[in-house]
């Protein structure tokens, strides 16, 4: 056993050690370089869809139609980097000239721009064997930000992960990159994952996956002698509240449109709507009656893998366990063909507020129902929840307009969530400039960052001050004459303008 | 013992959850309310020199110039913030509206923007009673954010601790903002500080200091429930490599520029060029010799406390005792007066390359020479050290443009150190836009982040998306019309239009 850990250790450490010999030389590539990489790949992708896609569908089960959505979004993404590095403010490159007059001392010529941390590890996540996996928002940022990319493939979607990394490989030879710029680890098991975060060239990993998961890897990376920084999206319970007006003007349109944000991909996004908070008013009874026949109604779907089957059937159960817990449907989960209707429990606001094993999320077409007897009740089962990717506020105008509590149900849900959500389900994330994918722990490893939309780039670099530089050893994005046309800073002011 | 433990963590609780309350009503302040209440400080301060200098002058030993000009830096700092926010596009709030017609899905409206992350633990740093203590950059930053800051007083200078914070209660009562945004911790002792990082309102810590009580606060932080940041800034030998050309050509005034910077405030700055980087080269003797003539007439000064004076003491022993270390100066260290004159010594780079013991900090007013027999030699030297603030090179053009290994080195300083500098001593942190005071571990606890200039508000706040949101309910800085009239990400477009 020893034998075998030492081996693992050793392959990753050769994996990250040829990442950081290309880091040296992938450092110098220009935006335009990089931005072309992203390009090809994306090009590569889109020429292997019809190869691609049946792959994916044979090995997720997941319908054809969402996986070639999905492939849609990953090649945009890919471009969607490479706009933003062209265009190429987000360096935050800021200027401060000298003041050799001033008083008393005289100030020195300082500058700053984003520079890449080093090579970066990416793991592979089931539920998006695109757009979260080799190819996926985590591996085209770092590429843009110049990290080179060692990814760690998902088990679960291995030919996948190959056939997309072959694009990727194309792509980096045609165009005269290293080839370690982009490296593919097929091994399997959890050690390997381990020993590549613990390796001493990896700058900073990113991962999608269970709260297990990146807790594992959080840990692995404490006990490195130098840390680094693990980005993890890990759980979310998204929380949704129902504000009265709309509960009583519309109890079944409400109804409906949560069963299909809830049953949306059998459930497995990390995003699903897990609890939903209301008040015990007049069509309450007419709103659950409806939920409970848009989900019965929703046809078995298989999902990922048996592990995502058995996790979802033991944490389900967890929660119908609870004291207070009404089951109001319990679907079927048959773990032999991976088949799956949604579950539907409810409890009181007041049972909820005391249950933690009601707060962690159950992966998979779950939601409860969390019933409040006020409206300071339901602030406070609200208030009670941990951090999250989202929350969600459902309500009309009047809810809008004369609900006094509204600022502080904004508040507190601004105090814990990433993304805020007025009348429209969690599910269906965008990527573009201003999505926020991320929120306090336990939803993520680190708040302050997004793994979804162009701030994602932001986790694979450092800022970096060149003080006193002749101006012909500056980088590009700092010279005088602005030779990359790019927004800088110059003393504290956003301009174009050469200095 | 128990007993100590369970008051101190309830009494760093009851700072943290005043703070949280705090909070819910700091985080509603306007932008230009906050630049006030910093104005206000700074105001306070200055009318109040004359009592703060001879306090200040009393606790540390430092010279009433340096206490004089450290103030202003202070005061300085707490403006420069203000008219930061006032300005308001570091808040990157980006809008990317809504395509009712896209194809094949519509898109939703997305804005996001940054928001403070809740009550932040500021630890004093005793080598700067004013610019990194109580209304230091770590507190001027984080009331800019919007969170309130519990301060951690350094017992090396209590009283003018005291002092400054009573300047922040006048601005604070005068403003009518809520008493405890700002609260002040006096409390002796290594336990109220690691209580103060586990309490559970706590949101992130700043912290400036040694290498040891870093780690202590990283250890601390990490067994808790609910992760959160400390950003420390932590330890650095700032290396200096001395090109040939200006070796050879100026030998005695490079040694003085650097003795100059080695004994500046008897050692105690966290930039301190305790690594010289230098060939064997013909006037190699004549800048040694000039440089110990310089630190040899060095005149004693006090260090700041009994403390530092000890671990001084300890550290460079622990260096002189290496094999191979020559020892060039010994200055004395008189423990009781506090009275410190510098010391040096030398080693062969193959020496320094293969002993971790010889990079470590020493801090106080010592700088090892480091001395290769060829270029080669050098590099590996040079890229043997760990992450570091700061790094400098110094030579002359002849050095800068016929050095064919100079793109060699500007990588691999590039690779290490969050600043650096051409023929300029490290000592002087600007407080400006481009400032970096940060670098990788083990300079610092996260090397994305400064914690001097105008970036290091950027510790303590997280982005926040509003999706869908009715314009009237959008914070202000994301609202159609742009009421705050600033820099805003249209649609991937910087401009201060409104939508």
């Amino acid at each position: 056993m020893q034998h075998d850990i030492t081996e693992s250790m050793n392959q990753a450490a050769a994996f990250m050690d040829r990442a950081q010999a290309a880091f040296l030389q992938y450092q110098h590539t220009t935006a335009g370089q990089r931005a072309e990489l992203l390009e090809r790949i994306a090009e590569h992708l889109e020429n292997n869809r019809a190869k691609l896609i049946p792959l994916a569908q044979a090995e997720s089960h997941l319908p054809e139609g969402r996986l070639n959505g999905e492939l849609s979004r990953t090649t945009g993404q890919l471009k969607l980097f490479a706009s933003l590095i062209r265009e190429g403010s987000w360096i935050q490159a800021a200027i401060d000239p000298a003041l050799p007059d001033r008083k008393p001392f005289p100030r020195t010529d300082i500058r700053k721009m984003l520079r890449p941390k080093g090579p970066v590890v990416v793991f592979g996540a089931s539920n998006f064997p695109f757009a979260f996996s080799t190819m996926g928002g985590d591996t085209a940022s770092a590429l843009a930000a110049g990290c080179p990319v060692v990814i760690k493939a998902h088990p679960g979607h291995p030919g996948t992960s190959k056939a997309v990394f072959e694009a990727a490989v194309a792509a980096v030879e045609a165009l005269g990159l290293p080839a370690d710029t982009i490296q593919h680890v097929a091994l399997d098991g959890y050690q390997i994952g381990i020993d590549l975060v613990q390796a001493d060239a990896t700058a900073a990993v990113g991962f999608t996956g269970s709260f297990q998961g990146g807790q594992a890897l959080m840990q692995a990376a404490s006990e490195r002698q130098r840390p680094i920084e693990v980005f993890a999206e890990m759980s979310s319970t998204n929380p949704v509240v129902v504000l009265p007006d709309l509960l009583n003007s519309q109890p079944e349109q409400t109804a409906q449109k949560l069963a299909g944000s809830i049953a949306l991909g059998v459930g497995q996004f990390c995003t699903n709507p897990g609890l939903i908070f209301i008040r015990k008013d007049q069509q309450f009874e007419q709103f659950q009656q409806a939920l409970i026949t848009a989900l019965q109604t929703t046809p078995a779907a298989p999902m990922l893998h048996p592990g995502i089957v058995e996790n979802y059937h033991n944490n389900l159960q967890i929660v119908l366990s609870q004291a207070g817990v009404q089951t109001l449907i319990e679907g079927s989960d048959e773990i032999k063909d991976l088949s799956i209707t949604p579950s539907l429990a409810s409890v009181t606001a007041d049972s909820f507020i005391h249950n933690a094993a009601l707060k962690t999320e159950v992966f998979g077409p779950f939601s409860l129902l969390i019933v409040a007897e006020n409206q300071q009740e339901l602030l406070a089962a609200i208030q009670s929840v941990d951090g999250q990717l989202t929350a969600s506020i459902f309500g009309t105008q009047k809810d809008f307009t004369n609900n006094a509590d509204l600022t502080s149900l904004l508040d507190i849900v601004s105090n814990f969530a990433g993304r805020v959500i007025f009348n429209e389900v969690p599910t269906g994330v965008e990527v573009c400039h201003a999505m926020v994918h991320g929120g306090p722990f336990p939803s993520t490893s680190n708040s302050s960052y997004t793994s979804v939309g162009t701030d994602a780039i932001l986790r694979w670099v450092r800022p970096v001050c060149f003080q006193n530089f002749p101006d012909s050893l500056l980088p590009a994005a700092l010279q005088n004459n602005n030779p990359l046309g790019i927004w800088r800073l110059i003393s504290g002011q956003l301009t174009r303008d050469s200095l």
